[in-house]
């Protein structure tokens, strides 16, 4: 702050302030570290929550079809083929783990061993999973919460915005990866998906669990080909359960010492807390006959039939639904973790706008938070809050980003060769085929119910961004191109100074005092004729009032092209390609935003009009009202000689 | 244009000379000469087409209440009573032509007799009323299409809309007032209603005209009074014939010599029209017991059963129809060519934002057009386009404005006492009166159903106005202020130049270019830096390049606030009070649109901040992306160095 001058900071900031909490330090910038069990609820909650969902999807694709076939011969066998990817993935990362221990994301991962191109695809696929990551959990969210209270279910949409607006905002005040926050509802889901599944597997033993009847109905779908298709769309639909897999190994750095060893643990802990939570949820599903409807979730009806219809069993209920919808809240909260510091990546290597690169108030990206909100937001409303309809979107891309990273580790072990890359290969390039095929079943069997939609935007987004790229280096290259003699230019022969006129007044006297202190080889005034009249006036007022030794040009202006007619005064006086001008604008500073609103805005037209010439530099000159002290007896003969 | 520099029109403009037409010079500003047919087709269509509805909103009110009795006893008489006021009102503007044979609106004789703040109120109620016009006559035109049309009936919101932005498009254009356009629809109409009326009554006389049955129902209202509210209540509604009446004494000078006495026989004729075609209608509601309905307009009703069944008596029907619509969208025209020149008299006097004086493109009051339009619509929309809900808020402004015209006009008798004043007296002061009581009467029973809205409006944006005048007034006072001792004050006695540093790169070597150019007495430049490695990286490379006498400051932003540590660096420069500061920013200019948004835009903002200090003058300095030729080597050298 200057001395003496004491400058109130502006509204809007102040604002921003109320609602953001003061603004961080650039050297706040820390990470916190987190201990195992900590970063299993921190990382863990996007996958594991995706079990709130994953055998629903299963049976959405089979019951309409088969019927209770789907109960009895397929729900376990498709659940348990999923955890068997799953668990070739688990085995990947481990391998990433090691290889990456500061930071093993698709993006980077890939970009390291396959080059900047596919790097591109598998970051831009990993984006749009986590949009539809925001949209599926909140959606999903609201799903286990009017699962519980059935009244809630007309209003699940604006319910569903409002929580992606109030994770965004959180986010944008930084919330911490503070792990209470996590730990909570994500080990209540945890440990109350645990407590349902035991329950359920004992009554089951001891035959006390009541199982629904079967639903009647078998159509006999006929061709065996067409059998398989059906299952491959149940599979690919369970795929779902996948994504965020890929958390942990993006995070090693946020471990506690020796990171990549406590990272790996706690990795095969959430691999095994995701696989027997799956498999458990679809044994009950399987056994209860839980068809899917459309206002209630299949697990909340899981919950119910386990827990029975007492007193603690409507607790337990209850405590379910709660903890469901928290986590898949948090899960949602990881993708304004992730995407962001994605897509920063993306602009740090100038493949998207630099400004996701920026560092808000509180520290966080904030472009790519409200870009996240925004979109995911769309989604809502488009698919109205129905996982249903969005589940055909998803996993696409985070199999494809899997498949590239594996493929990126598998060619990293044949380069380098360091000891055990045999077996790293064998892992890893069976982890990358394992996803390969994933992502074709899912392309081929999703495509007609929207997974076309992705595979459109994924290829046209990485074209956008690779034409940005180039703009980008081009720009860079022309910025850098001979600074130095650049730098060693001569001062152009000749500086003349334009001050633009409006009227004889305050501001214009200021501006001209400036242009002296220029000392430039011209000054001259100009003045837009723009309505002849006043123009008239003002040259007559300017020769009485003989003291100014500067000259005023009329220019004309007949179709009140202030602007237009300005630049062509400039270019003229440009003309001889060895003069720097200077274009004096005159600027009133009001007080108030309001007065502001009553005047045109020409100054920033002109300037930015102006500067279309090279070596046109504009000026404003700032008056301020309320710099001089005006007597009442002056403002009353005003009002005497305008009034009266 | 300058020889050598050869602009092209930016995009934006080459579109709107598309949309609107080339720019049209401002001395081609001028008015078309009207002979008296023409005139009377151009000034009167918004009064004449008012007979459209006037008749079926005295139905609307009577019928639902007393049944038949509103045929048989009440709706001649009450026509009668508002054609009494509208020969009362031609009378009274006989006298105010006679008087401005210029230009005798409401806002110029009352602000001429009354004063300024009489004249803020009738313009204001004025303003009101000519939006309430465009909104009331689209509604109707569209409510006369769907009568001949029905399925149109459930699109009439967007027609309408359509409607408004069609006639708004054509302003901004420029619509001439050519006679013809108006001509062919306004004599149509009168026509249609002259030969509908005149069959008629021929078959009225000769007994063929099929009376539908009455009304069965009679409700006795009890209480006289009630009846007496009822009527007046009717008479209200029926008031909306009156407006526009006042549009050729705005518009004498726009008459063929000799202008008054032309208007003055024009308005003669408008209102002998108006009143008979008045009372015709009325008369033959009356006969045929039209009852108003919603989804037909009573005059469609009216011409139905006049012209009968037959082929000729359908194309007559249509004829009636097609009429109607297209003079009630002449009607909104009307108000689109009356609203921005009042608003402009507003301006002009600085009682309303001085951009509404400013001549656009097409020498059109663009921004009262624009204004009109979207305030039209919003009324549309709220009322879904139904003119029987938007008649409550109508006619009181305008009645508000004929009272203070007609008062202005006896005040004027009173203080001029030229020849003949006593006639001119008891004309104009029986025409205030009449009008004044009806003013009193329309806000008294049209209160509850939505005049209330407009007399609290009208109060609060004449508030407003004066607000807004006080501000442009308190501006001018100041800015005229001993000018020439602001002329003549002395140059600061030091000249501080700062180059504000992004990078080291082309534009900033073009502003230290530039910086010399000023020969200040002191050049520095300032990085603010919110990233320490980058700027820990530009402080090397500037003192590694000896060359560069301007030393770099590198000041601390540990919150990212670039502008807000620049403005501090400023305010220091600017303490000791006699420094005149130049903030030199490089500014990139970009060749398209879409590089420009790859980009943050950190110099206008920094610009607007740093105005806010007293002698702290922005410079930009441009910086043209495809100034220097690039080898394709160095393009390659500069890929190679980042990607690989």
């Amino acid at each position: 702050m200057g001395p003496g001058i004491d400058l109130p900071e502006t509204s809007g900031y102040r604002l921003k302030t109320k609602v953001l909490g003061p603004a961080l330090h650039t050297d706040q910038l820390e990470h916190e570290r987190l201990g195992k069990p900590t970063a299993l609820a921190v990382f863990a909650s996007d996958a594991l929550s995706s079990t709130a969902y994953a055998t629903e999807e299963i049976l959405r694709v089979l019951v309409p079809v088969i019927g209770f076939l789907a109960f009895t011969s397929f729900v376990l066998p498709i659940t348990l083929a999923l955890v068997t990817v799953l668990v070739i993935l688990i085995f990947s990362y481990r391998q990433t783990i090691k290889a990456y221990p500061s930071a093993g994301g698709a993006y980077i991962v890939t970009k390291d061993n396959l080059g900047l191109l596919p790097a591109q695809v598998a970051g831009v696929a990993l984006l749009t999973d986590y949009i539809l990551t925001v949209a599926v959990s909140t959606s999903a969210g609201m799903a286990a919460l009017y699962s519980a209270i059935p009244s809630v279910y007309p209003y699940r949409v604006p319910a569903a915005l409002a929580c992606i607006a109030l994770i965004a905002w959180g986010n944008l005040r930084g919330v911490k990866e503070s792990g209470r926050m996590f730990a909570v509802p994500t080990y209540a889901f945890v440990v109350s998906m645990f407590v349902m599944v035991g329950i359920g597997l004992f009554r089951e033993v001891t035959g006390t669990l009541h199982h629904a009847p079967l639903p009647t109905q078998h159509y006999d779908v006929g061709v065996k080909a067409m059998y398989f298709f059906l299952l491959l769309k149940a599979f690919a639909a369970g795929g779902a359960a996948m994504t965020g897999v890929e958390a942990i190994s993006n995070g090693v750095p946020a471990f506690k010492k020796p990171e990549a060893k406590n990272a790996t643990s706690t990795l095969m802990v959430m691999g095994a807390c995701l696989g027997s939570m799956f498999i458990g949820i679809s044994f009950l599903a399987a056994k209860l006959h839980t068809v899917p409807s459309e206002k209630v979730t299949v697990i909340s009806q899981i919950a119910r039939a386990t827990f029975g219809a007492g007193a603690a069993g409507h607790i337990a209920f209850y405590f379910v639904q709660a903890a469901t919808m928290l986590i898949l809240v948090l899960a949602a909260n990881t993708s304004f973790a992730d995407f962001p510091r994605l897509a920063s990546f993306h602009a740090d290597d100038a493949f998207m706008p630099k400004q996701l690169t920026k560092r808000g108030h509180r520290l966080v990206f904030s472009n790519g938070i409200v870009a996240l909100a925004i979109a995911a937001s769309v989604l809502v409303v488009v698919f109205q809050a129905n996982v249903n309809h969005l589940i055909p979107l998803y996993a696409i891309g985070v199999f494809t980003s899997f498949t590239l990273s594996q493929t990126g580790m598998a060619v990293r072990h044949i380069k380098l060769r360091e000891p055990g890359w045999r077996v790293g290969l064998f892992i890893n390039g069976g982890g990358a085929l394992a996803t390969g095929v994933v992502t074709i079943v899912i392309g081929i069997v999703k495509f007609p119910e929207g997974a076309w939609f992705i595979m459109l935007l994924v290829p046209i987004m990485v074209a956008l961004l690779v034409r940005l790229n180039r703009q980008y280096e081009s720009e860079s290259v022309e910025l850098a191109h001979e600074v130095e003699a650049a730098l060693s230019a001569p001062v152009l022969r000749r500086h003349a100074a334009l001050v633009l006129v409006s009227d004889l007044d305050r501001p214009t006297a200021k501006a001209l005092q400036y242009a002296r202190s220029l000392m430039a080889d011209e000054v001259r005034a100009v003045h837009a004729a723009s309505d002849p009249d006043k123009a008239q006036l003002l040259a007559e007022r300017w020769d009485q009032l003989g003291m100014i030794r500067v000259p005023l040009d009329v220019v004309d202006c007949p179709d009140r092209r202030v602007e237009r007619s300005v630049l062509d005064v400039v270019a003229d006086e440009l003309a001889d390609g060895n003069t720097e001008v200077s274009v004096l604008i005159p600027r009133r500073e009001y007080t108030h935003w309001w007065h502001r609103l009553l005047h045109d805005r020409t100054a920033d037209g002109l300037a930015r009009t102006i500067s279309r010439l090279p070596h046109a530099n504009v000026t404003f000159v700032p008056y301020h009202f309320g710099s001089c002290e005006i007597s009442a007896e002056e403002r009353d003969g005003y009002h005497q000689a305008h009034h009266h």
